[in-house]
């Protein structure tokens, strides 16, 4: 299809789709004539893919190169595709340093032999929760670190279960399922959080 | 303290103070002479709030002013407070429409009716997961909606563990708490599940 007709179909404006190509969010469409790109049904998906990623998991267009930079590459290993996507919905600022940040690392790796988690080292999730640990002592909610063993243990559930959906994916779609999974399964349990909150508040507070 | 000491303190630079205390976020220091003003440990506080919102949860300044804004009125019951700290995370786009968004509010209502979750219709949650849903399925994902049930049931875990915490805190706390608990509770959890997803995929796909 032309570029007009992709615009049409994925709702994305021209000029749009013209600069993720600039930017290798989007493959070229190839050539028919000097001037005129022909589009496949693969260049719809990887649109509505950004638009999602974008307007639903709240990611900059730089964490999305990212993301699909390794989910195109079918040498990378499934477990470097789930790290560029967790490095994605990390909003953690870069150069953070302290004493309360290594005392929060040092927690972070308790937790991690604890519970025999087989992760590397200073890997992005375990900085990004060194960090917000660190954050939350620095506002004066330290408590709230308190909860990470439950946390964990209802993380851990809910990886298996992502995991399990993960493996009936093709190769192909795997990628794409492991960043699509990580990015809105993230949204998609914020928002039963809230709703679980509004229950419990009522129950506790207006009862 | 004058606002020097303050931005030395906060490590928030004067100007930046100033815009906040025009946006409302920050509220003005005590007028000590007509061009000079004093502030206390409560601005330092706040600062510290604002920033950890802003670096760490990833939330707008606008969506920072609305949940500030509710958690300085005393009369806020604490369910509008978690409204609007859960309104702030949410990072859906407006004006979504169509018969999936249809569909996927029809099966929120069927999830929050199953599970007897006291819940106002069409609250901010509500539509965000409904949001989420109907983006899984845009993109070819709609299985990872299949994981609705095991995700509910981690959230309902975590939120009564949330509640349980915000319960300890005073009432002037209380709604800082349940805030910095939203927004630096989910990133916690993120960070976890991240965490867990690497274990899990090593066990899986390396062994």
């Amino acid at each position: 299809m032309r570029i007009g007709e992709l615009s049409r179909r994925s709702g994305v404006p021209v000029p749009t789709i013209k600069y993720y190509v600039r930017e290798r969010l989007l493959p070229p469409g190839e050539l028919t004539s000097p001037n005129q790109a022909a589009y496949g049904p693969g260049h719809e998906r990887r649109l509505r893919l950004i638009r999602v990623l974008l307007e639903v998991g709240g990611l900059s267009l730089a964490a999305i190169g990212e993301v699909l930079e390794a989910a195109d590459d079918p040498a990378q290993p499934v477990i470097k595709v789930l790290g560029a996507a967790a490095k994605g919905v990390t909003p953690l600022e870069e150069g953070e340093s302290g004493p309360e940040l290594e005392r929060a690392r040092e927690e972070v790796a308790a937790l991690v032999g604890r519970r025999g988690w087989q992760v590397s080292e200073g890997t992005t999730a375990a900085e990004s929760l060194a960090g917000v640990i660190a954050a939350l002592r620095r506002v004066g909610h330290g408590g709230l670190v308190g909860l990470l063993e439950v946390y964990a243990d209802a993380a851990e559930e809910i990886a298996r279960a992502d995991l399990d959906y993960v493996q009936e994916a093709a190769r192909e779609d795997l990628v794409e399922s492991v960043v699509v999974g990580t990015v809105l399964g993230e949204a998609m349990f914020g928002a039963l959080r809230r709703l679980a909150h509004e229950d419990v508040s009522v129950q506790r507070y207006e009862s």
